[in-house]
């Protein structure tokens, strides 16, 4: 049996969370960053001691590539992002980068050869804390984002996509050089923690994804007119604030009476001018909706643009964009296949699953086989400094992940090492 | 008739309004920052150029002060406060720091000699847009704040008011000097923006205002738990923003069944961590209101309480903080008496009226004399870029101010310059 080294990976997981702007309150790593930046060489630098051929591409993802025996073969990826939400943990993300490296580490460890090409990859910006939207790394590599897409995405300071790559050494304007093929990938596997309390519940070790729910963001805007708090009557403002609850008040109603548990999140509100003694002019918020069949996820959409349409305040006007629409995709039942295979191989406990959380794996799996394995999260929580698992998990997880990818690169161990085993 | 200079007065409030932080989008200048400083050199340069004694208080009051032909007489105080909210307009306080240097030059212009000294002042933080809570110069003029109290306001990047004053050449340790008494200010007149729309609707030139409405200023925190917004059940969640919300929609109705016609404002609100696909773990917003009664703010406040009370979800936890607290404050009647007679000398059309909005004028009726002159605002608006007051109407109304400091300071003509009229 071969077993991934839990220490190597307790150092990677350890390494990576001090790269954060919030030393003490969570991981804080926003796309293009000073603590990207300081994540992106500890990436690269472990990709070099792995003897990889390492790379980034023009919009900044991390790959570290091992040769196979096989010529122009499509190669295997295995990996996650590296960026994370504000104040949010050490593993989400993070797990399946360290999972690609260790999976390679054992690769050397144990002398396999791949005949297709292995390629660790650390993608940017899964979360959208920065720009929105979310898991826009695989998005590019997906061919779905152009260079019009990058300039129009702006983060706080309204500074754009583009314009924060830039400002790193990438290259915006050379997007489509970053676009991967089902031609030259043969298959994408992911590592990532449930960020929720299913496996830990049942005792179980690892999670097999079959489908991962459908989700859409969108974004509302509610327009008034500022005023000065104590010199505009009640009966004559435009209070944006106010308007905004009209339609906050009423989204928990929209999920809660449909059979398949959807989940609705406003996760990011902002009040503008934000004083206390003005009334506000403007709020923006997110919608974040997400159901395993389609079908809901356009009900619940419907419901809202009516609940939107149906509110009537004099001088409050409302709009909305989708920053981000999914529909529901599955994980390659092949892929499946074989990490039952591995578990059973392995004594694991393990199950099929729903993914609540959208995953990089759900963009790949647009143009390539795709699979994605779960590993327990401390009660079920995640994007907070608490998050947690603990390292036995994450190493059976990674072993079930070295046993797939052993088999998805068909690598064959050197005749030389077998005899040390 | 005395005829005060439009264009000096247009002069100084253009020159004031390039001091801001958001160039384009209004006046943005908060205390003791860079724009505070430049606005700060060209008063006092102003000050010199008219032959006032300038000094700057131990927290950064500024003072312009004129010798009267009485000895140890307590001193008439004219001005304003030179901060403003975040995207404010031109006029809010400094309107009444160019009445202070208009007032003068016309003493100067006209060969005016007070009795007892005049005094130019230009006050900082009444808006609290830094500190919150607000009118702080004038507080600290009136000995409402201890060491201790700027020890604990905070700005947003954690700053105390002390340090705050510190980094600028302030000694907040010395605010015992600051303070200002009955025995030494004999009255104080403020000439501010209506920043409503009373006047302007009646097309009146001058407001002369008997009370200013009591307000409160609480700020409301809602604590929760944060989770993936993909992973935690909607039945499952502690989302702080709902709870925020179960508060907010209530809000409006605690004032709408009061006779007096209070108003509330919830003008500033955070969401942390503030991430799409994050549920919140905390929100807190501020709840300004205000009355010409303070019973009626009383029994506001109870509802609040009671409501916060009543609010029960799971996980979720309410707390509220008073910010700020003052009474309804009446205005000197024979200030008053001096403003009415003025008007009607000078022919303009004027009204009695309440203020709805606190000023620097509120703080010193604690312990002076008060008058508070309104001049139209267009539109009834402020506290936004578009925050306009014909320059025609504020040199009415500085005329006003200029007859009434006269009066106040037992100023006599020069007789070597009368004839010169």
């Amino acid at each position: 049996m071969f077993k991934a080294n839990k220490h190597r990976i307790e150092n990677h997981i350890e390494s990576l969370a001090r790269f954060t702007s919030t030393p003490g309150h969570g991981t804080t790593r926003l796309s293009y960053s000073k603590e990207d930046a300081a994540a992106r060489h500890y990436i690269k630098q472990e990709m070099n001691n792995l003897g990889l051929v390492v790379r980034e591409d023009a919009v900044g993802n991390i790959y570290g590539r091992m040769e196979g025996a096989l010529k122009n073969a499509p190669a295997v990826i295995i990996g996650s992002h590296f960026d994370s939400v504000p104040n949010g943990g050490s593993f989400d993300g993070p797990a399946g980068i360290v999972t690609g490296l260790e999976v390679v580490a054992l690769f050397r460890d144990y002398g396999f050869e791949p005949q297709y090409p292995l390629e660790v990859i650390a993608m940017i910006e899964e979360e959208g804390s920065r720009f929105g939207g979310g898991v826009l790394g695989s998005r590019m590599i997906a061919g779905q984002i152009t260079l019009v897409d990058l300039n129009e995405m702006k983060d706080n300071t309204g500074l754009s996509a583009a314009e924060a790559m830039e400002k790193m050494g990438f290259n915006a304007a050379e997007i489509g050089s970053a676009q991967r093929t089902g031609k030259d990938v043969k298959a994408f596997l992911e590592l990532h923690i449930e960020q929720g309390p299913l496996l830990e519940a049942a005792a179980q070790d690892v999670g097999i994804v079959e489908m991962i729910v459908g989700m859409t963001e969108i974004r509302i805007t509610v327009k008034g007119k500022s005023g000065h708090a104590g010199t505009t009557p009640m009966e004559g403002r435009a209070d944006a604030l106010a308007g905004a609850v009209s339609i906050l008040k009423e989204l928990p109603g929209m999920v809660l009476d449909e059979p398949d548990r959807p989940v609705l999140t406003v996760g990011k509100l902002n009040v503008l001018p934000n004083g206390a003694n003005v009334i506000p002019n403007q709020v923006t918020f997110t919608v974040d909706i997400r159901s395993a069949h389609s079908d809901t996820i356009q009900r619940i959409l419907q419901k809202i643009e009516q609940l939107v349409a149906d509110v009537k305040i004099p001088g409050i006007s409302f709009s909305t964009e989708e920053l981000l629409y999914a529909e529901p995709v599955e994980m390659s039942a092949d892929i499946q296949t074989l990490l039952i295979e591995n578990c059973e191989k392995l004594g694991l406990r393990y199950r099929k699953m729903v993914s609540g959380a959208g995953h990089d794996a759900m963009i790949f799996a647009d143009f390539t086989e795709t699979g994605l394995i779960f590993v327990p999260s401390k009660d079920g929580i995640s994007h907070t400094p608490e998050e947690w698992t603990d390292y036995a998990q994450l190493q059976k997880g990674i072993e079930v992940a070295f046993e797939t990818i052993v088999q998805l690169t068909e690598a064959k161990e050197k005749s030389s090492n077998t005899e040390t085993y």
